[in-house]
């Protein structure tokens, strides 16, 4: 049985996406057990009746970390936040994985400070799994895409080391191809942190490194991790997502009013367009997850769907699963 | 009469797009002259046998710079060049403004040497005119896409009240709307870098600072200026730009390869498609243009389309006859 520790009152919608996306996937998984933490009244609202309540623990909790709170302050004061709560029973062993749509930096604070990181591990970081237009490599990890605003070159070299054996389990990729973020792919473009992390990543020998990537070139799937700073892996991380919800919405609203389909083409249309926007908004992947601490810590979008929070828990699932994980615990 | 010097030879596939995109401008406004600077047997094959050749001239130039090119190198050596010789036909008065689709980092440096920057000027910027899905703002001006990479904060003060003047006239926008490029709304967000540049930019009061703002808001038309270093600019357009040429191009193949519509709906879904990727490429806008140069200097992409290298020639005729790229002379 695998036990996952959800945060229920995080997000912008709280239990309404979150226990409703939950319980879609403990209808498909029997070996599912999930612990639900906070507004028990408002859990239980959103359990189906046919849900299997054997496999449902309702943990109240009368506080919430919201998006407003300081992550470090909230962490310490809100003890009895459904975030603080959930983090807790990973860290005791009461649950396997912690999934949330909460304030990130809590998340990330919290997970560190409650479930703790592994020893080797300078600083943690956030992994995303971005999707691309290839049918051969559909997915790349981005790291760090926006845990830590200060990461330092040598990090990137750990990223890349244990983001490999990840990568391996669960992407399948064999000898997985590792860039480094940049704005040109000659060995001397970009920042000081660029030119000095791409020093460091040709030195080491631990993994693929194949140089400097653009941001263009990853739609291709040319790469299996991709190596940034913190601040510089959110803006590309916001960039490309909002850029596909906004262009694929725009073409979805122009082509029903304007484009004068008939029904079953404008059905059609919509539904190709609507699987574009699952899976370039993320929605598919679920979000992302920490790179670093202890046991799977999985963070989506605030403003997550159902079955985007549904794909969350999914991660955390194959996260658990993997080989990889629990080896990076060793 | 308009003058321009346009560099033939730079972009991926010289004249063929260069010198095609040209004629066709050329052939809608009677008072555009173009100096075309380059290999003399390439440019006379692509200018149409209907083209008006008493607004035409060609100055042969016998060296190219290429994107391999080391940018202060390749200008201080290849004189013979005809980006250099176009360059230089806009410093002493020859022509009014210059365009090409090559080295960028070349046009950058050799605009700032041969040219001249404006004296009150600290470091000049290269602007790129972004596409929103907003019908009232449909474009933002992204500043500094990619000519600095190591910009200062005080700079982005400088760009946001030279950005002001260009986005009254350019954009139409009444007391513009400036952001700055960061991983949160909250004025604490962001590295040491954006907080150094949020206090200077608060403190400023010649244009109108609105805050701290994310990448994927911007889609949404809430902004006029978008602030930000150069190495943060670039991945930024990279990431949108990549972005949308993929999943467009994508989902275009998948609808007509796979979603069984009729001929006539099928290509009104094409041309609907065709739409977005013009506008969100950037084929629309044109290009980028340089902040801070003496006379307007206009980088198109190298892989830029006829179309794409047409509308850089219509944007540097903009800047040639907005009011606000004179009134930063003055």
């Amino acid at each position: 049985m695998i036990k996952l520790a959800v945060d229920c009152m995080g997000g912008d919608y709280g239990p309404e996406k979150t226990v409703a996306g939950a319980c879609l996937i403990l209808a498909e998984r029997t070996d599912l057990y999930c612990l639900f933490y906070g507004d028990q009244e408002r859990i239980e609202q959103e359990i189906p009746h046919d849900a299997d309540c054997s496999r449902i623990e309702i943990i109240m909790s009368d506080e919430e970390i919201n998006n407003e709170d300081h992550p470090l302050k909230a962490i310490r004061k809100k003890q009895n936040s459904s975030m603080v709560k959930a983090l807790k029973a990973v860290a005791d062993g009461t649950a396997d994985a912690f999934v949330s749509a909460g304030n990130s930096g809590a998340i990330f604070t919290g997970s560190l400070s409650i479930i703790g990181k592994l020893p080797e591990v300078k600083r943690p970081a956030s992994v995303t799994i971005l999707p691309t237009t290839s049918k051969v490599s559909p997915h790349y990890f981005l790291i760090d895409s926006g845990a830590n605003i200060s990461t330092k070159p040598e990090h990137l070299v750990q990223y890349g080391k244990l983001g490999s054996k990840l990568a391996e389990q669960m992407l399948g990729a064999e000898n997985p191809r590792v860039g480094l973020l940049n704005i040109g792919e000659e060995d001397s473009k970009g920042n000081d942190f660029t030119k000095e992390a791409f020093q460091l990543l040709s030195d080491s020998k631990e993994f693929n490194f194949t140089g400097n990537v653009e941001p263009h070139t990853l739609m291709n799937g040319t790469h299996d991790i991709i190596l940034t700073d913190g601040f510089t892996g959110n803006i590309m991380l916001k960039s490309v997502e909002g850029m596909a919800e906004s262009i694929l919405n725009e073409l979805l609203e122009n082509l029903i009013i304007n484009a004068d389909l008939n029904d079953d083409m404008s059905k059609t249309v919509e539904a190709f367009i609507h699987s574009s926007i699952r899976r370039y908004t993320n929605e598919d992947a679920g979000g992302g997850f920490i790179l670093g601490a202890k046991a799977p810590v999985v963070i989506t979008h605030g403003a997550a769907s159902t079955t985007m929070f549904k794909n969350s828990i999914d991660l955390a699932i194959t996260l658990k699963e993997s080989d990889a994980f629990s080896s990076l615990n060793e």
